[in-house]
């Protein structure tokens, strides 16, 4: 009997080459295959809840992988894997659940972490872990910036493209919320689901309203001109700023 | 007329060999002095408060550097370092002081972070940040235990050997706070000087209060025994959990 096992992975995204496994192996997918591998003495394929970046940092990305026995407790796998997983990636729990869970198809949100240090200079302890902004940025008019995504809305102007057009680019957002702690201006996106690069995106265009580049009134009308060529700038945030905070299901 | 600039220096300590210059070059000194080598065209020394060991954090260590002349103004100092440091070492502030000033004469005291994660996984962003402690910690025997440090010591059987034999061995700690928030728990130590390694010895034996290896009144007694041989077991905690919050003047 095969026992599937979700786990709850938080990683240093500076470390590896995003998610996603590769050709040279450095994906975290890889790291944690590999750690299985060791453990089983077979392949086993991890399933995410989607694929992050390099750079881009995980509290709770969640996954899962189906075990060919159960030979041990949930936290005995926990503690295996961590001894066999580089100390930037980190299972920190883990559980068996039915087979019909699934990592990305039962998925019901994300949320994401956004962090901008906007002070002269960006401390050494947040290089890699914050978008360094030395240009004043006005915190309400953000707020005001930010309250335009939530809904239901095309994102397809706040979308990359991944090679294979995604057909429907509406997404709901549930929540954005900013908070500012002295130079520390943190963004939270919760909704239904992202499109490649489009917290990043949403991101850089708060910090373009921030900024007196663009008005907030103008995130709107980008919004608007979904799936229109958008004339606007865009700015794709920098990976090391983002951090995936927790998958709902 | 020379001029004399005091800069507050924060660095990611995994990055380097400590503060003191090596002869890889990869000190904090050595970085701070090759980048104000190519904006003088001239060996600058910079004279640091106090050494950290190789993976200790600094966010506001102090040092104070001679320049030939006074060319640029402290802010245009600060930026053109700044752009020739590392983005892992930075100069958080600086200013012209007077010729009498010294940063590590003139030093009154100092203030240490040390942080211990006391939980059963080490979050991965909290690699080389703090020291991994699964076994619970009993936080108010690590409080009874902190006060005994408190007040003005003979602190030899805190310290560790350094070559040279330090001949005043008293210092007086001002403050022990420790505060604990979910797994974490930070202790603060606040005093006029520190021996070597004496804040690491300091978190060993407070780690080892709390989980029961000794009674908080060992500490006391570990304190009397200054000078002789030490009988208890000692424990330096890693370095990575500790930060030279800031020197007093």
């Amino acid at each position: 009997m095969a026992s599937r096992l979700k786990l709850i992975v938080a990683y240093d995204g500076g470390r590896f080459a995003g998610w996603q496994s590769q050709p040279n192996r450095n994906g975290v997918q890889d790291h944690l295959e590999t750690a299985f591998a060791n453990v089983v003495g077979e392949r086993v394929s991890v399933h995410g809840a989607g694929r992050t970046d390099a750079g881009v940092h995980a509290l709770g990305q969640c996954a899962h992988a189906d075990l060919p026995v159960r030979r041990y407790s949930a936290d005995r796998w926990r503690s295996a894997l961590n001894g066999l997983l580089p100390p930037t990636i980190r299972i920190m729990r883990c559980r068996f659940v039915a087979d019909s869970f699934h990592a990305r198809f039962s998925a019901k949100g994300k949320m994401y972490r956004y962090r901008i240090w906007n002070g002269d200079v960006l401390p050494p302890l947040e290089c890699g872990r914050a978008w360094h902004v030395r240009q004043p940025l006005d915190f309400d008019c953000m707020v005001r910036a930010g309250k335009f995504f939530v809904g239901r809305h095309d994102f397809s102007s706040f979308a990359a493209n991944r090679g294979a057009p995604v057909e429907d680019t509406c997404r709901t957002l549930r929540r954005v919320h900013l908070r500012r702690a002295g130079p520390l201006v943190t963004i939270e996106f919760d909704g239904d689901g992202f499109l490649y690069k489009m917290a990043r995106l949403m991101a850089g265009a708060l910090v373009h309203a921030g900024s007196g580049k663009t008005s907030p009134q103008e995130i709107a009308s980008r919004l608007r001109q979904a799936r229109r060529r958008v004339t606007q700038a865009r700015e794709v945030a920098p990976a090391g700023g983002l951090f995936l905070v927790r998958v709902r299901y």
